[in-house]
């Protein structure tokens, strides 16, 4: 099959093997891929991964249980062990011996054929077209912060970072109707959150020791220092981004004024889907481009340019 | 009256007026006072403090309301405003305007008076003697980690730092049943522990990824680190220190793990004088040392030593 391949940082368009679903995994024609940062960001060495990038995707089952044979799915990232004390105390995205697609020691999903664990894929409800589906392993990734962080609707909540991941965390975080802000360095960006209801603010307008909960998902040291900043006494700081190296800050601020600091990663599918397909996530303005698998590498090069949302991959 | 006095980090036993209480506020001759780490940091110039440090104490009323008047009393050290923002939202220990007695603003406790709001002020229950009562202010700092984090009594929990803190923090979270361990370099400090019933063990034998909580209080960027690597994903990190300067972490491990880091500073004093009061808590093989107002500077080097608890200042 024709995938797209990753080694020493370098992507290049080739046939591999087919892959051959193991016991409980089921294979999946890919339709389409999305290129997330994270997978910009293994292109630049952050993360030690070769072989297939990829894990947004909207497939067919090809092989696999009967109830999902021949529809559309989109399927969660961890394949986990569902045993090890990890998976039990804090869940199958977290287990220690976790592969993950197109991340971790699993071929990804910009090729044409995939496999994932059966249990790991969600249908695709009919009405829900490709384009928007898509959009569902990084809105669940957003809606794991209300999993995490009761938001109320009287919360000052406050986003740093406009970018793809911003941009669909500020989209579910609007439906709580908390007081939100969203504070960015892009004006085309900016503008579409202002389109979509959402009030924006420039970073030198942010109040300091004024918001309930920031949330970081610029990715950039600045961000978190401007989140934190943010925060009133006894707030919460959402960490959203993965960050390449350390990251140096002002422990005593964080002691002295009680602060919570939360990681969150993956989240729930199912909510995610639902949001799709009523459409009260709309995210096609967030597309930016769509390439053939062929042109994977002229997509990445799109995906990498400043101001750049979505880009897709077509199989 | 006499006080101790710190001014560009140089600390002298010297005479100054005696203060009088405004509005609001009662005059409390003082007995005893305790030293704490930040009392040392001062004298170190990590905080921009000039006056009479101090606040930790025993004291009696002298000036106050008729309930309070010549009881013995401990103090909350935070005098709030109790109408900013901050009051509302965190509470008063975070007013935006508060003064801290010895800290910020307000002469402390290490002299022959000092004035606080009454409303601060608790009665020390006449079981209870003035040298376990003296470990009030310390002990409700302790139990402000079970005010922030739900301690069930199966989870595994690590206190990191077997100092005067670290002591008190153990000895309050061995009462929730939990699956306890203390680490931390003194050897006498870590015999004082196991004597309390409270096992120990060495930094190198504390398992990587497994604790549900861990608690850090050595004030130490080391301290830090293994207090980090001990948690399983999704754990918590109580943050009970505060650091001079920065402090440089992987960032990306706490938002893979899904980490929950929170910073935890004073905490309340009616159930710490409760289990004083009981003897559910017995602070006195903490105390160290014992000197007279007029050797405070004495009491400072000793409580400076390696290996050393709480150094007692008395008037």
């Amino acid at each position: 099959m024709r995938a797209l391949w990753l080694e020493d940082r370098r992507l290049a368009v080739r046939e591999v093997p087919r892959p051959v679903p193991p016991p409980g995994e089921a294979l999946v024609r890919v339709i389409a891929a999305g290129i997330c940062n994270t997978d910009i960001e293994m292109t630049r060495g952050y993360y030690p991964f070769a072989g297939v990038p990829g894990h947004e995707f909207v497939g067919v089952v090809e092989e696999g249980p009967p109830e999902l044979l021949r529809r559309r799915v989109v399927g969660e990232i961890n394949a986990a062990c569902r045993q090890c004390q990890s998976c039990r105390k804090a869940g199958p995205t977290h287990c220690e011996r976790r592969t993950v697609l197109g991340l971790i020691g699993r071929n990804g999903s910009m090729a044409e054929y995939l496999v994932l664990p059966s249990e790991n894929l969600h249908a695709v409800p009919d009405e829900l077209p490709t384009g928007r589906a898509l959009f569902t392993e990084p809105l669940a990734a957003a809606l794991e912060i209300q999993e995490q962080v009761a938001i109320s609707s009287d919360a000052r909540v406050l986003v740093v970072g406009d970018g793809k991941l911003g941009q669909l965390i500020a989209r579910t975080l609007a439906l709580t109707g908390c007081a939100l802000r969203v504070t960015g360095r892009h004006r085309g960006k900016l503008d579409l959150l202002e389109r979509a209801g959402i009030r924006t603010l420039p970073a030198d307008e942010v109040q300091a020791r004024t918001f309930d909960v920031a949330v970081e998902c610029s990715g950039a040291a600045g961000g978190f220092e401007l989140a934190r900043r943010a925060l009133r006494p006894r707030g919460t700081l959402v960490m959203k981004s993965t960050y390449a190296g350390d990251l140096t800050f002002n422990a005593s601020s964080i002691v002295v004024d009680e602060l919570t600091l939360i990681g969150s990663r993956c989240g729930p599918f199912a909510p995610a889907l639902r949001l799709l397909a009523s459409g009260a996530i709309d995210p096609e303005p967030l597309i930016d481009g769509r390439y053939p698998l062929i042109n994977s590498i002229e997509a990445f090069e799109h995906a990498q340019r400043p101001g750049a949302l979505k880009v897709i991959i077509e199989m």
